[in-house]
């Protein structure tokens, strides 16, 4: 099995949600929050890529150049990636700016029967050395053997992997497997999926990718997105930790700037919350909730680790006494490592 | 296969997330909107259930009677369902007002390793003639031939169905395949899910659930319950409808009743919208919705009905002449009936 990669779009297709309203300080805040996750990918921009702010899509309050090097200042680890569709966005005004500005990654986007448009981008960012992915949007709009098709031109013209895009949020479960499995057994290149949360299935939707083998998952975190969002990331990366599999990701750092900054963000909050996700992992009852929050401040630890630990312990009422001992515990114990740490760097 | 049954929790599993404070006019206005709608079972009161209002765990608005006579009054093809965990409910002071007050439908609930201390109840209520149904709380605690051991006992107290909850969200899709596939294997009698939406599948879990086998799905209008909510009954019934599954509900009315009066009794609206439902539905992309909205209104025709003839059509981008289009067909077709229907009463 080929490691997942994970593309995140909360700062292009968040931007649908919000009208292509980001400003600096959205983009750097979280660009910085976002390097030491683990991250592979994180794509900026306007919601229809580079070159689309216009009247008529929508017009962006900061130009692409301003958006990308703004992202790039903050991004040590993590690659900076852009969307773009031909017809919007032209080699020499947007493509051969953004490589200035430091992209580090294309995803260069079609509908999924139109993968002809993409060609001459393709083949001119694999020759200038970047990484280039093909996207097929809006992909339940025809058969598999079709998209099967165009997705092979798309390798051919030299992208590095093919991700689907259920831009409509349309698809069935069984939609998703046919057509991930399809992709998979065809195309030698990595498969990838962006699934949007129409019917409430986005992240299960992607859960079924990977099962088919799709080695690419676009989401965003809190699923701020267009329409009814996409697949929140920090949910599936929480499942996916859960069922053993490593993704490399930092969860924590996923929810932290889930909460502090995408959250702020957005303009109306449908995303869930870290402690309603980390409470699932846990296998504990919410009505824990407030308890933890209390009691994590008051002896200063994370609220996340009371609920990792409640779940250790198998709670199952609302069992205040014990919450309130796991924070003590933890908060002995972070005092022995801070004691420990300054021993150590005194040696 | 039997045919699914639905029971709403909306107006029992909603409390917990306003902390108990449900009007009788939000009990009165649900229960009308959706006595139409083909819902099997509307369970109505305390999120604990009957006799749980106490300072401890929140105290509720109006009295567990109040609640359901409200109910009652207003419910004439629906069932009137109460959720009851002995302990906090009893026979003599809970069970048999209750039964005055007109309810038909009991889930007596214990901890899925509890099922003892529900016997009394059960056989109570079956020998008094009503409909009584075995809850499974927090079902991921314990091992799969300790539930089915459990549920067991429920069958033999007299049970017609068991019901388990995913009370902390805690499912994987791999964990509801074997649960419930285990306990259909097992039992004579119905098996149903609760999911609750920690990590984001709740939907995708009922759907799994219902693929094993399981013929009750318990669930909420727009998602709202305790914690990160439950099942959105809407989106659920939209993706079934979707392959061809013929639920018997009214779709329309369940997302105006989704729409119009749980969105307004929600503190924090975590749902999807009705729109995010139906485009996903029709497979067309989101970015229609304001266009689709204002030719709605224009002409005087159901949103939905647009979205779903775009769909028909098989739009792709942002068409707004079509959108018209169908909205003045739309209202023709509408004046058409209209007419018919007046003649129609006058033969």
């Amino acid at each position: 099995m080929k490691k997942l990669l994970f593309f995140d779009s909360t700062l292009r297709d968040g931007s649908h949600a919000i009208k292509h309203q980001l400003t600096k300080e959205n983009i750097a805040d979280y660009c910085k929050a976002m390097d030491n996750s683990g991250m592979n990918t994180i794509i900026v921009g306007h919601g229809n890529g580079l070159g689309a702010s216009s009247l008529q899509v929508g017009l962006s309050l900061f130009s692409d150049n301003e958006m990308l090097t703004t992202a790039k200042k903050h991004l040590k680890r993590t690659k900076l990636g852009v969307f773009l569709i031909p017809g919007f966005g032209t080699i020499k005004d947007d493509v051969v700016p953004a490589i200035e500005a430091g992209v580090d990654l294309f995803c260069v986007a079609s509908h999924c029967t139109e993968a002809d448009v993409t060609r001459q981008h393709i083949e001119y960012l694999r020759k200038e050395g970047k990484e280039v992915y093909g996207i097929l949007m809006m992909y339940h709009m025809t058969t598999t053997e079709k998209l099967v098709e165009e997705a092979m031109k798309m390798q051919e013209y030299g992208a590095m992997g093919i991700v689907i895009m259920d831009s409509a949020g349309a698809s069935t479960p069984d939609l998703v497997k046919r057509t991930i499995n399809a992709l998979v057994n065809k195309l030698d290149i990595r498969v990838g999926f962006h699934p949007h949360n129409n019917m409430g299935i986005a992240v299960s939707n992607a859960l079924i990718a990977i099962e088919q083998g799709a080695s690419i998952i676009d989401g965003t975190l809190r699923g701020f997105g267009a329409g009814a969002g996409n697949c929140q990331l920090e949910a599936l990366v929480a499942l996916l930790h859960k069922t053993g599999v490593n993704t490399g990701l930092n969860l924590y750092k996923m929810l932290d700037a889930s909460e502090e900054i995408v959250s702020k963000i957005m303009d109306r909050d449908t995303g869930l919350s870290a402690l309603s996700i980390i409470s699932g992992m846990a296998e504990v009852f919410s009505s824990f909730a407030p308890h933890v929050k209390k009691a994590a401040e008051k002896f200063g630890v994370d609220p996340r680790d009371i609920f990792m630990e409640l779940g250790n312990q198998k709670v199952v009422g609302g069992q205040e006494d014990m919450v309130i001992e796991i924070a003590m515990n933890l908060a002995q114990r972070k005092k022995q490592d801070d004691i420990s740490y300054i021993f150590e760097s005194l040696l």
